[in-house]
């Protein structure tokens, strides 16, 4: 006590100490004055240090129980948080947190966040604190007690100065006990990289299957989500209340619904994919090298893949399916407004795989503060698709070093040539904005060839988008003309009912104006002029150039794609909408009678392509 | 004066006023003087400060010649560096250097490397400096005397205080004059990013042009090397001469020479590729979206390349002309070993570029400081092409964004099944470990079926590759039973005679071993049982896998690639030994009749494959 006054007083602060019995707490009207007396005393900036009173303690044996006694410092400061409606108890430990095993093994683990039901009996503890009473038993007893009685508790080190700094920051910490964490902390005790690693431990089993196994097991997903369809939509509806009541957007609220068609839809596509031709394993390319020494490339899977998306749970269920048909592990990363859908999901599928792959196959990571953990791992995982908002791409490509696939920007063009079929361009225009404003794939910038200004097709045009509630601003051209708002900027993704316009001189100073202020997504002409048509198709850079069709068909199922892993800007690997293929990688597989290269002597390479069999 | 002794003071330093005439300078006593005097000054740690002895100088008009005579403070300090054989000469404005153009305008830009014979003429000077009497034309007249005189010559702000400290650190700051900076750095003045983007913007007329052009351009290369054979041998021979005076190991002199057959064959393999199939627009799949709807996936350049190769200068004709067969624009940043070479092949190449492209397609990087600036560019540069030592791929790995295409590690295994037929196995050993040992797809570790020690076939395996001077070191169990030193780690690649070796259960044991230790680069399996063999090819997940053929065949051109652009471990875009088609990606071109989506209604998708006419 002397020690914490003088440390106390160093800051100008009074300590003040209070010894408490056992029996004290047995007292109604002393813990009514209790807490008064402590809301006092910090009201005058004094701090309160609890101890037992020793002195007087009648008491024997350790209370093992949490009937409003406590039996060490550990459950004093338990029950004394309870007393208070403390917001938070910090626990105090010579190690850094509740570990796996003793700290000093170095095969255990700090667990970040404490799981009743699975660690209970997992942990095995070693010898107790060297210092006070309590050791770890009984911390974690302490800390469990108070936890589920609606105190957050932390125990961490005491070593580390900042330590009680970092957790008041939020910062991960020690070992937080929470009565929610079973629900929102599944895997947090698992590092990201061992996820990382069992999935692709899992991929390999999966891959070592045969290609009927694996059409079968997502045969069994397809039956399992079905059978699970009442458990899956409580667990949702539950997301929906919670979404609702959070005052989300209708939209988005809508997303988030799974009735049972939209179940039985999911089972329908999954099936659907079991049916597709197997990708794994084929033949693309086939060469005799030399005399009996035959190459082959082979579609192959990539290996692990982090999925992170927003919102929408059937995702999920087409995103692992994807995966499993391909070859790969998955770790998925949901939003929270679908928290409970997304477990229930992933919980119903992976019940649905077959041990020989194991669990591990698909991990479900629930927190965000794991997403930093898994973008660092490029050693382990091998492809991230972001699904989702410009930031969350953004954001992810800015802070990984894994290849992304995916798309930040989707600044669409519609260009109408002088040779256009009027009516055409106004259908065109119109769909391209307006089929659906927020897509990636929607119209973002109009471009109208300087001619067709005098014969008043502009003016349509832009009356086709006005009376239709969009609104237009004008490049330095076209404002002027037509008296719009000048555009801050052409390299604007609108996302709404909004839209540039701007004048050019003719094909080439369209292409030039989509190089210069384009994402590379998708741009269209409209024109009636085969050779213009041509001209644009092929010097247009961009992931899918169209003629005389909607920029809002650039999406993997209108494409015929089946399903879709997303759309990518990116010019390595795949580009544009992208299906399963984007899912895979080659490999090249030889086979000889011994052959060796011996400097390339007594070796005649014929190098003659052999057809594939179909 | 009084200022500066005033700041000096401040740090314990004394300085000490020389006032000094230009006729001083014409007596050569007065010249050996000064520098003793300066000389006993610094060892005195004093500084002198020099200064024009303006109340007795005579001068009347400015001098403007160099003969020893000075006619300001910026040639006075030019003078003296020269007299003094100062090691560098600092030049403070009230600018960051020297310009383009006035450095008020926007569009003026730094000068990094002054280079007399290309800025000489291209720079407006502005008003002079505010600041004393030498405006920036007399600074840059007194800075290129000293530097072609041997003293190099930095030109920077005052303003910043850390600026000299930044010049001595050899950051890149202000201007630098020197004597070499026409030879290292012709490119410094313009910025990466200009590079990146003029290379972009050579490409895309590369791409407009039609295929039978862009053959043409390359059987102009393949004509200009054997005409030019005579200029490239010389500048060949001095880079030749340089690396034997400095020391160069043998085999890597022997790698740089450029033969008259040497470039003949090079001229014979750009005509080769030009003869080769235009891999641009190739239509990979077709199909038949909806009724007059067709979607059609093609292939198309990448964009821009960036290629680090160290050594071979031949490399860059090759890289070069893949490049321009592929459409793509490229940034070569050659060894320096090879740097009067690589500059002549690069001017011979740009300059039989039509000028409808440009001679910008091409950018040859000659200094190793631009490197970090590319590297830093991933929104203009597409993929970086390292070939080179693992330490060069891993540092540009860990230090781009940019998508990489290549390999750090080779650890190749070959697995020698029980069922082997021990000759083969031999010889498939010896030449996978011996034909090159230093290559990337030779073996690093053999890996052996337990029942071959039995039968001394293990023996047979290690005599075979001991009495060939390879050096054996054992895994935990080889070691053992051959009496070998053990392994420090199976995850080392020795690139030289001598490999591990390690005794496996079975080929599920060897397939384990490779997944855990292997860089996925090259695997073999030696059996005489299909079985393992299709066991092992299909579940062992590297780039290549052979049965019963060396490592070294892993190549593009053993493989019937044609040219080859890298080996690459990655699993994103191409993989393996990887041809012209590692440098292309795909489009989605879509030829409509006016479909648009309209909610998907009222059109009906057919989603018919389209054969592919040839």
């Amino acid at each position: 006590m002397a020690y914490y006054e003088t440390m106390f007083d160093q800051l100008d602060v009074t300590a003040a100490q209070l010894l408490v019995n056992d029996s004290s707490f047995r007292d109604k009207e002393f813990r009514k004055q209790l807490n008064e007396t402590v809301k006092s005393m910090l009201d005058l900036r004094v701090i309160p240090i609890f101890n037992e009173n020793d002195a007087i303690s009648t008491r024997r044996a350790p209370y093992q129980d949490s009937s409003g006694i406590f039996w060490d410092n550990d459950s004093l400061a338990a029950l004394l948080a309870l007393e208070l409606k403390a917001d938070l108890l910090i626990l105090l430990s010579d190690v850094e947190g509740l570990y796996t095993g003793p700290p000093s093994d170095p095969n255990s683990k700090l667990i970040h966040t404490f799981i009743k039901e699975k660690h209970q009996d997992e942990i095995t503890f070693g010898d107790k604190s060297r210092l006070g009473r309590g050791g770890m038993t009984a911390k974690v007893k302490a800390a469990v007690n108070a936890a589920y009685a609606g105190i957050p508790v932390i125990i961490t080190s005491g070593y580390a100065a900042e330590n009680i700094d970092k957790v008041l920051r939020g910062l991960r910490v020690g070992t937080l006990f929470h009565q929610d964490a079973r629900l929102w902390a599944p895997i947090t005790d698992s590092t990201a990289r061992d996820m990382a690693v069992a999935a692709r431990e899992s991929s390999r089993k999966l891959q070592a299957l045969s290609s009927e196994d694996r059409k079968q097991i997502l045969y069994s997903i397809a039956d399992a989500l079905e059978a699970n369809e009442k458990t899956i939509r409580a667990e949702n509806e539950l997301d929906v209340a919670t979404a609702q009541e959070a005052g989300l957007e209708e939209s988005l609220v809508a997303r988030l619904v799974m009735t049972p068609a939209k179940i039985s839809s999911l089972a329908g596509s999954v099936r659907k994919l079991a049916d597709m031709e197997d990708p794994i394993g084929r033949v693309l390319k086939k060469t005799e090298v030399a005399d009996g020494l035959v190459l082959e490339k082979t579609s192959s899977p990539l290996g692990v893949l982090l999925i992170v998306f927003e919102s929408r749970p059937d995702a999920l269920v087409q995103i692992a399916s994807l995966a499993i048909r391909s070859g790969n592990g998955l770790l998925l990363k949901g939003g929270k407004e679908a928290r409970r859908s997304n477990a229930i999901l992933h919980k119903v599928i992976t019940d649905a795989i077959p041990e020989t792959v194991g669990g591990k196959l698909i991990g479900l990571v629930t927190s965000r503060e794991e997403i930093p953990d898994l973008l660092k791992l490029d050693d382990v995982i091998d492809l991230v698709i972001p699904r989702g908002s410009n930031q969350l791409v953004s954001q992810i490509k800015n802070t990984t070093k894994i290849p992304v696939l995916g798309h930040a920007d989707g600044i669409c063009h519609v260009y109408v040539d002088k040779a256009c079929n009027v009516d055409m361009a106004k259908r065109i225009v119109s769909d391209a904005k307006l089929d659906y404003p927020a897509a990636c794939n929607a119209m973002e910038t109009l471009l109208v060839h300087k001619d067709l200004e005098q014969n008043a097709v502009l003016n349509e045009l832009i009356f086709a988008l006005q009376s239709n509630g969009v609104t237009l601003y004008g490049g330095p051209k076209a404002s002027k003309i037509l008296n719009l708002p000048e555009a801050r900027s052409f390299n604007h993704e609108y996302c709404s009912k909004a839209c540039t316009v701007e004048v050019v001189e003719d094909v080439y100073g369209a292409i030039d104006h989509i190089h210069r202020h384009g994402s590379a997504h998708t741009d269209c002409i409209v024109t009636e002029d085969p050779e213009v048509a041509e001209l644009f198709l092929r010097q247009v850079d961009s992931a899918a150039v169209f003629h005389n069709a909607s920029t809002r068909f650039s999406d993997g199922f209108r494409f015929g794609l089946g399903a879709e892993v997303g759309i990518s800007t990116g010019r390595i690997h795949a580009r544009g909408p992208v299906g399963v293929e984007g899912l895979l990688t080659t490999r090249w597989i030889m086979r000889g009678k011994g052959q060796v290269v011996d400097g390339d002597n007594g070796i005649a390479y014929t190098h003659q392509d052999i057809p594939i069999q179909a």
